[in-house]
């Protein structure tokens, strides 16, 4: 019980609400552990044998898990069933639209990418709503394909590169967008090409917060070689903007009005070159992909072939890539010490276009963390700066959110999947 | 239930545990309410008025509650005993060491500050054990003046201005501390005082997370005028250092380590003066209370005589004392810009010294956070940069954490109570 908050404290509990607790309790568990027996369920949960057999009875009728034979662990007792959550059935659809593509993706419950279309098309000459349209028609040809694996979305969540709050983007400077009702304009979109998809929840979410929390479910928080799992990080996105996003014990730091992780707009020279978002000398105006194109004398309009190109220059040792590369190394490293003396996190992740950059990168970004976090645990080579496992996949994230509710609740699902 | 963690789901509740959760929750009610009757606390806690009258009786009998007469609120039904927290038996003991003072204070449930001891004295040329040891008499002394109250502390807190962590400071810059083992050595100190007190349980923190916690308990996070009360923000403490706590939602941000919210050691110029932190160019360097007081071409280790110069020479309209508190204010404004875009709080807090120079210091920060925050919810006088409502009471705020233990789980502390 955490002693700051005694308000907190629980309510009574009744029977009911009991029962949906430990529904989700089990199904989780089956979940986190990728297989388990009823046995094997009930000594991890503390909760009797028969208890567990009961809630795993309803959890295989009601469609979250299936049973995969019997077990010979060569542990005590009789064999016991093998039980998984189930391959079908409930499943979350993510549309994440960034400033130069569409993916839409669908996840199962245990989490696997099923379903992935990604469209290339530059976002920025068109109108918010003819966007969310494009998507949409995406999204229901992912949900079609997901049909016919006899998966159904049952949550839709956005994942989009800007402020997002309250179902709307506020500010998304990359793509020029101001206050658009994103939740409704994508929900109008999909409910006008099939009018059954009126019941899908749509939700949105900050891209960068999204390719988190699918770093921290399915990426590298396991740092390999046996180092601990990593809960608690900020993740960097580099793309055309710079986007961030803070985890700290497995949860999204949200602040108090959805905003935070907004590292790109950090100030680095306060009398430097204009951001898009109104402000001078931020971060992403010397870190950012155009910057580091423009840097290293390249065409900072380039996009992924400029980045290609930057790559192998740096490879090649041009000392004008090398140059640019260091340079928004310790611009980078220099912010980042500031958030790591703010935050304390174990670790920062670098996706995106930093993936590839790190090995360029990271030497001037650990000395400046080295020289500047205060609390002494940050020194070259120790693992805490680290390339994210996959440049990002804030699709993934979102669709996984989806699976992540009906596992915390599958009372509340268990209508949809049978009904 | 937070979708992001469903492993978070609880596990089962057995009758006792409710029981002692109930005991928290009934005495929590009445503590945040000030006074309450049996009925009042059964409908706002959601349990019956039977439920509620055990668990009172419980908490009459182990002396958490007292009775105080009958309520005639002209609500329906007879009028009812009206209950409030005891003012004597479970206290909270805080030792706030500073670098130039000592400050105890015992505060009782009701988070009234019932015994207060500062002793002005300079630490920095001390051994750590002596200093500790002095906190350690003056805390014997003021454990003394409780118990005539009747007040007896059920747990100390020490709050250090650096970084605290498993019982120790790993580094105080400005005390010149490392690797110090202050929770042992307070409590050996204060039992060769006391033997007795050998069963009082010490704790360390720093002082500007107690501080912090202080200003959410007791101070001004309601911003007067009808402004919604702030559960959300960045405290900052200008001392001889600059202290920094993170408080989202009512809950402390501690990091990975617990070393979060060290705002004063975030770079402001890369190559600007040395810190006493090992790096260049630290906030504190730029408005510290040595900086500002250097800037304005006073001695900058007057202390608190120098602060009251500064303060009246600004008042008086004195250039170079104006001058030097714009800077300041425009670099805490920079910096904070980038915790707000990082942390997205409600409101920024300024404390010590910090609190008197407002009106000069303010304008600046204020111009810097609307230029910088992403968000657009920052602009001049809206009411998110603020004074703290006291210059900052760390040792109140200690105090009270040991208090909140006992509202989280007074079962606990009963046998303490009554044995």
């Amino acid at each position: 019980m955490n002693s700051n908050n005694p308000s907190a404290t629980p309510h009574k509990a009744d029977k009911a609400t009991v029962r949906r607790h430990n529904l989700s309790l089990v199904l989780t568990t089956v979940h986190d552990e990728g297989e388990a027996t009823r046995a094997g369920v009930a000594s991890r949960v503390g909760l009797t044998r028969a208890a567990v057999s009961s809630l795993v009875d309803q959890l295989l009728t009601d469609g979250f898990l299936t049973e995969w034979g019997k077990t010979f662990s060569g542990q005590a007792g009789r064999p016991g069933t093998v039980l998984k959550v189930a391959r079908t059935g409930p499943a979350g659809l993510g549309v994440e639209i960034n400033i130069d593509y569409i993916t839409v993706c669908v996840v199962d419950l245990a989490g696997t990418d099923r379903v992935r279309l990604v469209e290339r098309r530059d976002n920025r000459g068109a109108a918010p709503a003819a966007v969310l349209s494009q998507a949409a028609r995406i999204a229901a040809r992912a949900i079609e394909s997901a049909a016919e694996q006899e998966l159904r979305p049952v949550a839709a969540e956005l994942a989009l590169p800007g402020l997002v709050s309250g179902g709307a983007v506020r500010q998304a400077p990359n793509l020029g967008w101001n206050r658009v009702a994103v939740e409704g304009l994508f929900a109008q979109a999909l409910t006008a090409l099939r009018p059954t998809h009126r019941a899908l929840p749509v939700s949105a979410d900050n891209e960068a917060n999204l390719a988190a929390m699918a770093e921290l479910w399915f990426g590298g928080c396991a740092g390999g070689d046996g180092e601990p799992r990593v809960s608690s990080f900020i993740y960097l996105t580099g793309e055309i903007g710079i986007g961030g996003a803070l985890v700290l014990n497995g949860q999204l730091l949200r602040g108090a009005h959805g905003f935070a992780g907004e590292i790109g707009h950090v100030v680095v020279e306060p009398d430097g070159p204009e951001c898009r978002c109104g402000a001078r000398g931020c971060l992403e105006q010397y870190a950012g992909q155009a910057a580091l194109l423009r840097t290293a004398g390249l065409d900072e309009t380039a996009g992924a072939a400029g980045v290609a190109e930057l790559e192998s220059r740096a490879g090649a040792g041009d000392r004008a890539a090398l140059g640019a590369l260091e340079d928004a190394g310790r611009r980078l490293g220099r912010v980042l010490s500031g958030a790591v003396n703010l935050i304390d996190p174990d670790a920062v992740m670098l996706g995106g276009v930093f993936r590839g950059f790190m090995p360029w990168l990271a030497p001037a970004a650990d000395q400046e963390l080295t020289a500047r976090v205060v609390s002494g645990l940050w020194t070259p080579g120790n693992g805490r700066l680290r390339a994210s496992s996959s440049s990002g996949d804030a699709a993934r994230g979102a669709a996984a959110r989806g699976v992540r509710e009906v596992l915390a609740d599958p009372a509340a699902y268990a209508e949809r999947v049978t009904g």
